[in-house]
């Protein structure tokens, strides 16, 4: 039976300080590296056995993998790296608060930026030093395809093509197949795997580290998929995204 | 101008407790882990910048590579890893103490199991656990492919397709290439490309964590070859590596 399992990166440090990251490099906690590696340690216990990885450039999803496989003694596994696993860009407000960015703009309109499904948050400028093009990792990518700000259709309109060449390429010729990424990357799976409308899928909140499987048929039709873990702590997770861009 | 960078693994568990090692997959030391951190924030000091990496299926090579390319903040780099790379099966005397062994059955012999070319320490059996066939990471090998023993002749012999295949094809393509590897399976590279005898390359003692750069003229012909960091603290660690064996 062909498996695919997903899993959102680990607690990172702007999470803690409750900042917008996007495409951001930052890295994770300990708290982060924790979660990972107890994500390992359980996807191990129950017997998973991933035959290829996948991750984004950022930091905080690939050392989320390398702290899954380490727990998992699979650290010789190939993994491949994408930017567009990427997060979804918040454009310019990336480093900003996302409380006091409610506080100033209002609930309404930081919910429209987070949470609507083809609102896109103020744009960075092409030269601002957040702005990918000045980030050596991103030069082999052409003007057009820097993401200067991103709402959520934006995000899965560049992951698609990956998910659907490179990664459901290899859910067919391998059994079980790990994607380490990111909330909104994460959405744009979980979407298509579904079906889910965009209303649908914006009010979907993906627990971090935790390991969300995805089960298939011969024909590729998902049979079930299921949350590993503490169901109870696993809806805490859900509800603690969800509030974060409350107002304090 | 095409560079080769060379690094062995850091400290490891076992070669702290003294003990033959080879294909067992034993964890980096702390120490370990940040002489590799330190080889990373050097490579980066000196204006290294890889493009592509290369490294074993054993975990002190993998962690060693992964926390260079953190200290570099490269980690988004490509990585490929092979059986190819590990280290010299030390066959049936993996797991025991150097100093016990050469007391045991003498410096010479220990010796010419150790350093040189092509001596095989004695065989494991093929279901002895310490086997690469008891290893799922090995499952895709032949029974001709799983090394129960090993001299450095063999050693280099598995290594130089995957060598003049896949590395030297990378270079092809890429300015700077990286490989994370083992004192022995390293040597092979280094023979080749230094044009060294089978004595010259058994008194060769690769130090840990330290950079070791090959620079290419278009024809690939080497240029130059040294070692980055202080190199009166590189000479004490050769002399270390090659102290090992010798009773206590």
């Amino acid at each position: 039976m062909k498996k695919l399992i997903l899993v959102r990166h680990g607690e990172s440090e702007w999470n803690k300080l409750n900042l917008f990251t996007g495409w951001m490099n930052v890295d994770l906690t300990e708290f982060g590296k924790q979660e990972a590696f107890e994500a390992g340690k359980l996807l191990k216990s129950e017997g998973f056995r991933p035959e290829i990885c996948f991750t984004s450039y950022l930091k905080r999803a690939i050392k989320t993998l390398n702290q899954i496989l380490d727990a998992m003694d699979m650290d010789y596994l190939p993994v491949e790296k994408s930017w567009r696993l990427n997060e979804k860009s918040y454009g310019a407000i990336q480093g900003l608060n996302k409380a006091d960015t409610a506080a100033k703009y209002g609930d309404d309109q930081v919910l429209l930026w987070r949470r609507s499904f083809d609102v896109q948050p103020p744009a960075l400028e092409m030269n601002d030093e957040r702005s990918p093009r000045m980030d050596p990792r991103y030069a082999a990518l052409s003007d057009e395809e820097i993401p200067l700000t991103e709402s959520l259709k934006d995000t899965i309109a560049r992951l698609m093509p990956y998910y659907k060449g490179t990664i459901l390429g290899a859910l067919n010729c391998h059994n079980e197949v790990m994607v380490v990424a990111h909330g909104n990357s994460l959405r744009g799976i979980v979407k298509e795997l579904k079906g889910m409308t965009n209303e649908e899928i914006i009010k979907f909140n993906l627990p971090t580290a935790t390991p969300y499987v995805f089960e298939f048929d011969d024909s590729m039709n998902v049979l079930k998929d299921y949350f590993l873990g503490d169901q109870e702590e696993i809806a805490r997770k859900m509800q603690s995204v969800a509030n974060q861009a409350k107002k304090k």
